[in-house]
């Protein structure tokens, strides 16, 4: 059994890294979005071409397909996130005049899908056994390096391949390790639900509260999803109750009589709660929760902590625990991963799941062929393409980088 | 298996009683603290003399011994405790005219140790067996009848017989059912500590604190104790000490860079934190503790709830949950209680174990003998009883009441 501690975490280093374009064919360059200080993101944030070497003979050559823009991403730049970067000296390339610069920096970012694009002749297995030029990979940890480049070597031992990825695209494969991977283990490994128990979540339109609406649909279980209210509530609203939601409530009506009588009359308990949120509304929902449920957080959008009144932890005996579903990742072996991954792609591929439509932000210009389809890809000005990775940074949309 | 929820509670309901002082011989007559409005206790307690009419046949007899004052029961009276009294129709004696008067009231006061003086002929089994005249009995449900009266009539099957009580007093024993317990619980129930563990805890001069730390103590754990400031602060320091506390922590001192280092240098992790004020020294704590580890609440003295932090959940994945000793008895069989208490009862024998020192509030005039000890009790004029016991209402000191 493999274990995540024990493997180097190495994917996108970029002291180590493949070509996106070759000034200079005997050196491979990538794009890479870096920063030397933290700051207001769309400020510190820089597209630079990066000089990578050669691919060291033990390590595979990877071509970036996307990367999520995480909150936590973001939060990272701007350094307030638990979790810290560790700096890399980085050869910058100065695309005028090809001169190099040595430059201590972080790379964006903290997950991705990828291409293994070349393999050096000594390197070992994947996370998951042998790796081939070809096979789509996702990395084991959301690491202290980047993965907002177009091009990374890698450690083949940090990656795990996806083996059956017929009839998926990358957005899809990369919705599986943080979003879907979260709400699939809260709904497993929190408190043992039963068929037609009520779970009550906030932040229900997020990437994580969607999925879990479906595999709640799936298992037998009823969701009680809380949102805040908005222009587009009406759409918003059919959209989940399509997605298979059984209760919407708006964050402000969370505390109405209407919703006190609601709730009184559900003929089952309410047994987990979910909170991304933070602040007073999450505190609200344990009003409707079950004696002895558990409340488990695992985002705080408002960045308000959750204040709890000794009586709802005494009488009412609700547990109040964290998810953080990296800590699965790390008590568990890779096939229990892979075999969660296959599960949630099957779901996919069978129309049961989908992830949560981002809007992308492309590194490349995608040239339509005939059909209509990507026929070829070109490089995109690296001007404009920071401007447009800055823009991502102050955009309020859900967004991705996608390289391909 | 005898469970809580199988027998009826009906305790000391004054409906049913013992007599205290016989105005009329055929009629039984007792001494209540009773209040017909919430409100704030001193205001609203009133001391009666109530007539019970003659033990029923299925009911004992009991004369109180000792009943606690506990700040839940103060809130009872407010109006502002989550558990409600019910009020009973009691037949109140004016002293002065012996006229009788039907009032609908609550009587104050939810434990007691008391002594069984007469048995009625169809009086069944108590929770743990067979009663006798002279058993000390601990009521099994801190019910919503009262317990501060002088005596009072109740179902067997509500009671526990003390089957060993030889050198204890009725104050080590009144210990026992709630603070003792809800010590000995917490130590054991809520996270498997192993010998060394440190367990931090707030309020660590209460009831409940005190017992914990002697029986962590016994029990090989070390305790970190948070106290608040105080005049006498060096004194209850050498206390807590002589009870086996390891390391001892004003409130205000929590977060300086003095107590910082010396948490760092611990040689072992913080496994349990236990909570009894909350607010913000109650989160402090949690920044000492150990990954994974869990923070329990049993009480709110500062009547704040505690605002956690969403990191706290999800980074150092500590686990909230409330302690309430009630839930513990309703869910185990009497069997078990006994087999707590007669553990807790060895170590008050063996020296190993004290109570919180409290003071008496008497409720009779005990006359010394030639040995200084009571030879015989008095009851103390009523007037004088119910301004003793208002003023008891008032008293920041921890005190009970002594009917014996």
């Amino acid at each position: 059994m493999l274990k995540l501690s024990k493997l180097a975490s190495s994917i996108v280093n970029p002291r180590s890294v493949a070509s996106f374009s070759t000034m200079n064919p005997s050196r491979i360059i990538t794009r890479s979005a870096i920063f030397t200080e933290h700051g207001n993101p769309s400020d510190v944030i820089k597209v630079k071409e990066v000089d990578l070497g050669d691919l060291p003979s033990n390590k595979v050559a990877l071509k970036m397909l996307i990367s999520p823009i995480n909150p936590s991403d973001k939060n990272q730049v701007q350094g307030v996130y638990p979790i810290k970067k560790v700096k890399s000296v980085l050869t910058i390339v100065d695309s005028k005049t090809n001169s190099r610069t040595e430059t201590e920096c972080y790379v964006g970012g903290n997950e991705s899908i990828a291409e293994v694009v070349e393999i050096g002749p000594d390197a070992g297995e994947s996370g998951n056994g042998k790796v081939n030029v070809g096979d789509w990979v996702i990395p084991m940890s959301t690491g202290d390096v980047g993965t907002w480049t177009t091009d990374a070597f890698a450690d083949p031992s940090s990656l795990v391949v996806v083996r059956n990825r017929e009839g998926l695209t990358p957005e899809q494969v990369g919705s599986v390790r943080v979003n879907a991977s979260t709400a699939y283990r809260m709904l497993k490994d929190i408190v043992s639900l039963n068929k037609g128990d009520y779970v009550i979540q906030n932040g229900a339109n997020s990437g994580v509260g969607q999925v879990l609406i479906q595999l709640a649909k799936l298992w037998g279980y009823r969701t009680i999803n809380v949102v805040r209210d908005r222009d587009d509530f009406e759409e918003m609203e059919k959209f989940l109750k399509g997605l298979g939601a059984d209760i919407i409530i708006k964050e402000d009506q969370l505390n109405s009589d209407e919703t006190k009588a609601m709730m009184k009359a559900l003929d089952a308990p309410v047994r987990l709660g979910i909170n991304c949120i933070g602040g007073k509304p999450s505190v609200l929902m344990t009003k409707y929760m079950a004696n002895g449920s558990y409340f488990a957080t695992y985002g705080a959008m408002s960045k308000l902590p959750t204040s709890i009144p000794a009586s709802t932890f005494i009488f009412k005996d609700i547990r109040f625990v964290g998810y953080w579903v990296s800590r699965w990742y790390k008590l568990n072996p890779v096939e229990k991963w892979v075999e969660m991954w296959d599960e949630l792609f099957d779901y996919m591929r069978q129309g049961k799941l989908q992830y949560q439509v981002m809007e992308p932000v492309d590194w490349v210009t995608r040239n339509p062929g005939k059909d209509g389809s990507t026929a070829s890809v070109t490089p995109v000005d690296i001007e404009a393409l920071e401007a447009r990775v800055a823009a991502s940074m102050d955009s309020g949309k859900k967004q991705y980088f996608r390289y391909y």
